[in-house]
């Protein structure tokens, strides 16, 4: 398996697909920027009268809901729209789900254009459960027990691949689950490292589009491995940032293959 | 009272609170990194069906008129209206008064939901004195004085703590004052540091609701600080960046107190 | 002709003019932070009811559409006007010219306002030139060939100083042209080095408005230097842009004269 994800990021650099981003402002420059150290192809349009022209070109589109609003909630369903029309894969990143009832209705809609995969957060997955089910979602007091099985009836619900990114990320298709424990703690103190998990994931599935689930864990891999690397440099989230984008950049497979730890899978 | 700045500082981390940021495109990145990395949580949201869900779950508000447009300003209009109906304290950051009629017609509608923090560059809080007391502002020649009156007047009319960033900070509230002499000119090199200062300072205030003044000084004091210990390390405005974020996460309370450097008080 | 370039990096360092930017939210915070690094002062102002105002007080204004909507159109078409109405000079970066017919339709009405300085890769132009001159343009199979007849078409078409970046640089007005051969290929993993460039030709272009074509030149040659400097310290992508920024800030007389490579020229 080992093997095989790192097939999958090597054909991103081979490749250099053309990743459509309907992103929020906050991070857009860490998505290109992370996109290009990878080997993609970034590009960020969200103009009504252009964005299905885009989604055209692109071979795959990622959505995050981050700063959305009324113009960009638009431009997001007509880019779905046309990425589900062309079948071409597109990776939802539902930030924020939960926080606001204009969050979750805004999901809603976009779930109804069938995201080929879904990268959140515990809370997050939890919230677009509740959104995407109408109950009252899962009442597991065990954590990460309570975070695969919200993603498996995510998955369930909406035929995607969900990825739940956290200490251990969860990697889920129906009934099968991937877990991966790399990654160090220091990333979640750089605002949207979560929205590039997003963004890679997205480049993977441009390269893999027949199988988004090991498109997705390859992503995850990427991040996780590149993120540890570059926290043993760093000082601070100041000099993270900077050694994550070099070690995207450099990355060997050995060094991926070293360090990749899968955890349990069904 | 450099043990209080301290203590401040250390709730911020303790607490994590969430800072809501309405600010400017150019330094929305920089504003949720140093936020990250100083310990809080930052949120940002501008759509005009969440914001005041956004404001009632935040514990402050930081408002930045950078590059407003018509859609933001009705956002920033909604959120202080309801952040003011809700005694959450809310920072305002008015980049560039004084520039152009737009941007003081804005900040004069602002100023009516009542800002519990105003902090500017000299020439900012001039503009807004002007602005706000309808006079020709402050006739002094000399420059500090200049800037102290200018920000008394400003306290004076509108209740709020004024603080004047610059190579002495001044932080002020209708009649006790206090200077800062921390940081380092290469920190002007850097975008987007002022608008940090903002962030910070709505950080501070969400820990110390009812001390604005105190929290005030407590967020230019780590600013200050951490900027002149990045500086010294840097080699121009690009590592300066980085290390200043890291330097956000790292300090400890020797450091701090052995640099701190109050100033002349009333 | 070096000393030249050199006497107009100096005088943006000296005059800090400043550059009002309408620019796309992926670069805004490097074209910032490259602008003050040079010594320049950047503005971004968008907002209809006072983008006129911002313009009238700069001393250039560089548009560029990556991420254009139509609102952000209409204030481009606004500062334009107003520029080509004072006669301050304007740069035209066109992101992504050709892409979609959106942007191919802006561009049009964008010239219109005669652009003092277009700056885009070598397709971005070659599409410009299908746009301007509504022929299917050049047909060489030269690659540089064909940039050069392109760029030398387009500048005969619209009056305008053309710069065509790449490994190297082509900087042409009507019958002149000069190469330039700095530079270094890392930066084309950095998002918006392009629009770096245009920024930073803005900037020139503001000292030396009676002549932009050495203006061009002197950007592009501080471009191309600054980067290659920056790119051999660097160990990535990441770290490429800090040492880009300090650069910008240290870069001095001898090590510029003794780096810069200009070609060919006629």
């Amino acid at each position: 398996m080992q093997e095989r994800l790192w097939d999958i990021i090597s054909a991103v650099r081979a490749q250099a697909p053309l990743v459509h981003n309907i992103t929020n402002y906050v991070v857009m420059n860490n998505t290109a920027n992370a996109l290009l150290a990878a080997g993609a192809s970034p590009v960020m349009a969200h103009a009504h009268p252009e964005v299905q022209d885009m989604v055209s070109i692109a071979s795959a589109l990622v959505i995050n809901i981050g700063t959305l609003d009324e113009y960009w909630v638009e431009s997001m369903g007509l880019a779905t729209q046309q990425a589900h029309a062309l079948q071409k894969p597109w990776v939802l990143d539902p930030v924020g789900a939960g926080a606001t009832p204009y969050r979750n209705q805004v999901l809603e809609e976009l779930l109804t254009y069938k995201p080929t995969v879904i990268r959140g957060n515990a809370s997050e997955i939890m919230a677009l459960v509740k959104t995407s089910s109408k109950t009252k979602g899962v009442d597991s007091t065990h954590q990460s027990q309570e975070a695969l099985t919200a993603g498996q009836e995510l998955s369930a619900a909406t035929g995607a691949v969900v990825c739940i990114s956290g200490a251990t990320d969860l990697i889920i298709h129906q009934n099968q689950y991937h877990s991966l424990s790399n990654g160090h703690p220091l990333m979640a103190k750089v605002t949207g490292m979560g929205c590039t998990a997003s963004a890679l994931t997205g480049a993977c599935c441009a390269v893999q589009p027949e199988d988004p689930f090991t498109a997705t864990l390859a992503a995850m891999a990427l991040m996780g491995v590149t993120g540890e690397v570059a926290a043993e440099q760093a000082n601070g989230p100041g000099t993270l940032q900077l050694h994550f984008l070099d070690g995207l950049h450099q990355l060997s497979k050995e060094a991926f293959l070293k360090r990749v730890k899968l955890g349990e899978s069904s």
